[in-house]
Order: C-alpha cells, then sequence, then structure tokens
C-alpha cells in the first residue's frame, strides 16, 4: 500500500464524495463515465475531477472514460475500505442506536462488535444481533476483541473519561459525537460530529441571508425615495 | 445587525468552538478570562485566539483580558443565536429521536415545532410533546407554521423528493442526514451529515498510519539487516 503518499489533504477530503458516486453509478449498473458526465452528476468541474482522479494514475482513458467499479476500488483501496474494522459503540440511547441500526457501515466493513452503556434498562438488550453491554465489562470485551474504533454517544460530561478508558485499552480511533473536546494522545484519530456546530453554521447562514435581504429591501427604498 | 461583513470564513468556522468553550466557562462561574488562559483550555495558540476575537473589535482589554459573557453574547448574535428558529424534523427513526430529544438545541434557540414521518406505528406517537405527523399533512402544516429549518433524517431514496416539497413550501435551510446530494437552489442552505464520510476519513487514517508503523518496521528491519 503506497498509495497514500503524495495526495493533497484537499483530495482526500473529497475522495468519500467520489466513493459515494461511483457507488451509486455501479448500482445503476453503469460501467464506465466520462469526466464530463461525472461532472454533471457531482456538480464539479470536469478539469477538477480529471486533476483530482489523475492522482491515481491512469484511472482514466482517452475516449473510454473512466471505468466505474476499478475507479471504485482503487478509491476504496486509498480510503482503507479493503479491511475489516471492529467498532463498538458507547451509549445505546437513540444516537447510538441509530448507528447501530445502519447496515451500510457494514457492507463497508466496518462492523459493529459491541455496544455499551451504564442503564440498566438497555443492558442485556439487543441491537441487530449485538447484545448492550454493562460498561463494566469494557475492560474484558477489550482484552478479548481487538477495537479499532469506538463511537462515543453519551452524554458530553461522561465523554472525556469514557475517551480516557478506551485510550488505555489502546484504542486508536474515535468517532466522537460528544460536544466536548476529547484529550487524546496526539497518535490518536478523532473525528467529530459537533451536532450543535452545523446548527450554528445554519442560524448563521439564515441570519445573514435575512441581514442581505434587509439591507437589499433598504436599499431598494431610498432608491425609490430618491425618485 | 452588520456583524458578519469582513469576517472571513475561516473564522466564523472557528466561532461554533468559541462559543462552546465560552458556554462552559459561564457554567463554570468564570468571569473574565487572558487570551492565554482560553489557549490553554482550547489547545489553540493565544496569538490566533486574539487575531480571531480582535475582529469583533474590543472585547478584549489589556490586563484584564476578556469578559466571558459578554464575549459569549457577542459571538451569538453573530452566530445568529439571538433569534429563535422553528425547525421540523423529517423522519421519527432513531436518529430523528436523537435530534427531537437533544434539548440543547432547544436551549439555543432551536425549537422543534414538527416531526413527521410516514411509518403508521410512530404517527400519532409523541416525542418530548412534538407529536408525529403524518407527512401527508406537511403542506397543511406550513400553511399554518413557519418551518426555519428542516432536519432530513429519513433514508437517501427519498430525502432528495422531500427536501423538493419542502423548497416548494418555502424552506430555506437544511439539515441534510441522508447520504445524498440535495439539489436546491442557490439561495437554500443545506448543512449536510455524511456520517459514512466520516467513517471513511477514520479508517483512511488508520489505514495511513498502520501503514506507516509498517514502513517503520520496515526501516528497523533493513537498517538492523546492514549492521
Amino acid at each position: 500500500m503506497g498509495e497514500h503518499r503524495n495526495i493533497s489533504n484537499a483530495v482526500i477530503k473529497r475522495l468519500p464524495r467520489y466513493y459515494r458516486h461511483l457507488g451509486e453509478l455501479i448500482e445503476m449498473g453503469t460501467e464506465r463515465i466520462s469526466s464530463g458526465e461525472l461532472s454533471k452528476r457531482m456538480n464539479v468541474t470536469a478539469s477538477q475531477i480529471r486533476q483530482d482522479l489523475n492522482n491515481f494514475g491512469g484511472f482514466g482513458q482517452q475516449g473510454y472514460g473512466y471505468n466505474v467499479k476499478f475507479l471504485y476500488d482503487e478509491i476504496g483501496k486509498i480510503l482503507g475500505l479493503d479491511r475489516e474494522y471492529q467498532m463498538v459503540i458507547i451509549g445505546a440511547g437513540n444516537l447510538g442506536r441509530a448507528i447501530a441500526n445502519y447496515t451500510n457501515f457494514e457492507k463497508s466493513g466496518f462492523v459493529i462488535s459491541g455496544i455499551f452503556d451504564i442503564n440498566p434498562e438497555c443492558i442485556g438488550q439487543s441491537i441487530r444481533g449485538v447484545p448492550v453491554r454493562n460498561m463494566t465489562e469494557l475492560e474484558t470485551f477489550a482484552s478479548n476483541n481487538k477495537i479499532d474504533i469506538a463511537a462515543i454517544t453519551v452524554p458530553k460530561s461522561a465523554a472525556v473519561e469514557v475517551a480516557d478508558r478506551l485510550v488505555k485499552l489502546g484504542v486508536k480511533a474515535f468517532w466522537n459525537f460528544a460536544h466536548v473536546d476529547l484529550n487524546v494522545p496526539e497518535d490518536v484519530i478523532v473525528e467529530s460530529v459537533h451536532l450543535s456546530e452545523n446548527l450554528m453554521r445554519i442560524s448563521y447562514n439564515l441570519s445573514k441571508s435575512e441581514d442581505e435581504r434587509g439591507r437589499r429591501h433598504y436599499g431598494k427604498e431610498k432608491a425609490g425615495k430618491r425618485i
């Protein structure tokens, strides 16, 4: 695996979207696609697509376009989707359940091997065949099972402590839904989903466009008065 | 409201994180804070903090630091959090329920006014006092209630059509959890949470660091053989 070298972060960030669109094309039975068609579909310029995909060398052929399946597989390899990851979910609330019930993750190689909670009402329940275990069993579980990724869907008051425990157990990647910064060593990967921050970006943009409409309206009124 | 002008997108992107940390400081009873202390807390350089917060002019005072509450309120205004937004949730599955149950959103001014689904088992249920309505009632509801934001938590096969319906009803902002691009007019805001793309960034980073460890190991072996 030498694909990782020399690909810029900007390109890497765009790969999941390519991967998704190529997957949809495969589902539709499309075998090959030109950069122009892909461009229309993805609402990105064709030159951007050629530039991005050229990073992997020789995927596209003049007059033929891209072999969808080949490109899909190659991008999958670069994204590390050619292997399996064992994921645990800490917190069996609605969010934890939503993730556990999302079968597509498993299809992409993210296997949910354990779900943990402290709530006696949840413990012992099963979500898609995976039992909800007591948090006290975490250490024992980790000594018998490899944990590649931990999804943290507990309230923020518990998240930091839970992450500390998991770091001690050797977990190297966190998918953090708690609205708090996890303090983990530098070699540990944290991918955070801060839902409140999403909402703040929406409110910022909504209030900005309202203000702009207000200013435009004010501008028109002024212009009207001047006549 | 003229705060929006001249603030770079990069700064705007960082504001929600400032807002969160300042909120935590208020909860802890902290009245003022120096850029140095805030820097340590947020793991950002103090000069970055001064630069960011200088955008709003005169929030910090030499030898006094920042007034936490004032800064919190000002950033809140810039983020449009000084008003209320009516949000509907389309899809009362686990993810929709998780969002509906998150009381913090409401505290920040995002009021959940309606929840919709097509599943007869959900319709009529109540989530935190908000009834789950039949999707067929969406148009009637929209004519009687302002909808500022729609959270889309339906499967991707339904998401595009649902968004089209909502755009026709005048909804100007979407919080999209479906793993698909919504085709909306340019003046409509879409904030997407693509959970699979999160996972792909994790798998990319995990496989990259595994490869790096592999190469380091290989390098050592080679060095060893050379001796």
